[in-house]
């Protein structure tokens, strides 16, 4: 085996991705589990990287582990401190003592940033990724989710970023909500939701009223499922984009995430007259964990 | 037992409300289980009231019921088609057949708005309550909760009406997001309240941002339980003011709810330069089941 080869991880809440990469930084084999951060306890980690990257590791020498996400918050395997904006998105690598000597584990730090509070873990290293591919990147970088990122990128230095609660509200309302009677995630209506994002734009005071009156159409006006599922989706990223326009105003955002999401994105954004590229947010990860693995090398 | 004795029924998605009421009004004795529209098939319904009611019926003859809310609708005990505006708040009871001759049942409708669409069921009962209790009300009616309603009301009736998820969205967050850890629903502040309802008004597109900032200002900030309730609270009804400002910019509104939301809800409508008075929701619909009462016998 290479004794150049590392591992990558993306360890969140609720998922465990692995990589075993070469020292190019191509991927050669993955895996990954459900063992997310919320289902371990502190010393139960350990374990559960090994069960997945086991097959990858040599007897004769350690292998090193970069890992990015919710591993290195304070309810995760060990708290890696966040970096202050302005700041690069990656440094300061927090060691993990293990037990296994196979195994040498470096978790990235997230960033916060002070006022407006705000705080990222997995998404700088993304960021990371993307700043890799395009040194002399600057402007804004969109992190569509759960908890929807919005960051200003200056010389290298995330100077400022913003988190919208997004993904999470439009799975809370359409499956946890009276809306959930009306929305059906799997139909789509382009036109509604190209209709809602600019209603958003003008009256984004009235958010929570047109959440309502999905329901009401619905029960009224018989609007469809497919029209309830992008009426919702186009209010929360409506409003989104309504409330960060101060990222968009240069007209460039990078979009990284999830493909299908990030072209609904980059549809909105050309809405308002903004134009988007998209990136791999795998991709990003596992280029943004190189970089982190070369400041080790370097170190 | 006095012959002209009636029922009223509260029946709304989750309980069922029941009072035993005299000619004039006054409530002799009252009951209520957790047997709501949502526990229930259609031929449930009887045995479900009938369980509560028993005590106070006659064998010799029929006692009237005047039922309103969640209990009219298509998922209910018989649908009781909606009124659509502008309309009086209730007219045209339906009358619900029933096995047991000891009784005579009859269902307020509910009220309807084809533009924008908009229902309500039990409000528009409150609503008549409050104009029994004074004939020459014009203006704004707030019936804060789960889904907060605003009506304008002109001579008697309600010409328009718009309903916000403020209370659904308040529980979600609180109760199943990642807010949860953040806020404590017995824990208050009552600066950061106010002081959230200031800042809505001037940035309503920002409030998916703040919402996650709640949780970020926990981890960074050290913000107390108490005051991320009363952030995650004044958001939600911050950004409700903001987007009913259409019925409060006469100044005076008149609020029905549950005694303790009403007074936040003053509060916030205080700041924002409106006054308000408070009225109870029970009393306000035992007002209006007894109006209610009156179209069945001077019909």
């Amino acid at each position: 085996m290479n004794t150049d080869n590392w591992i990558a991880v993306d360890w969140g809440t609720t998922h465990l991705r692995t990589w075993h990469m070469n020292s190019a930084g191509d991927i050669l084999s993955n895996r990954c589990s459900d063992q997310g951060m919320n289902s371990l306890l502190p010393d139960q980690f350990e374990a559960a990287l090994l069960s997945l990257i086991s097959p990858w590791l040599a007897d004769n020498h350690s292998t090193q582990v970069l890992a990015c996400g919710m591993v290195g918050s304070r309810q995760g395997w060990l708290e890696a401190s966040y970096n202050s904006t302005p700041c690069a998105p990656i440094s300061q690598l927090t060691q993990v003592p293990v037990t296994d000597v196979r195994i040498e584990v470096y978790i990235c730090p997230g960033v916060k940033q002070l006022t407006p509070a705000d705080v990222m873990r997995g998404e700088e290293t993304q960021i990371a990724g993307l700043l890799a591919s395009d040194d002399n990147f600057n402007g804004a970088v969109c992190l569509p989710g759960t908890h929807s990122k919005w960051a200003q990128i200056n010389d290298g230095k995330i100077s400022s970023f913003q988190t919208f609660l997004t993904g999470e509200l439009y799975a809370l309302l359409a499956q946890k909500s009276v809306l959930r009677h009306s929305v059906d995630c799997d139909e789509w209506d382009d036109q509604v939701f190209e209709l809602t994002i600019l209603e958003c734009i003008t009256r984004p005071d009235r958010v929570t009223a047109e959440l309502f009156s999905i329901r009401a159409q619905t029960l009224i006006a018989d609007l469809s499922a497919g029209a309830a599922n992008a009426r919702l989706s186009g209010l929360l990223i409506g409003i989104e984009l309504t409330g960060a326009k101060v990222f968009t105003h240069k007209g460039g955002v990078a979009l990284v995430g999830e493909d299908k999401l990030c072209q609904l994105y980059a549809k909105a954004l050309k809405i308002l007259g903004a134009t988007a590229t998209i990136h791999s947010s795998e991709q990003m990860t596992l280029k943004g964990l190189f970089l982190a693995k070369q400041q080790i090398t370097g170190a």
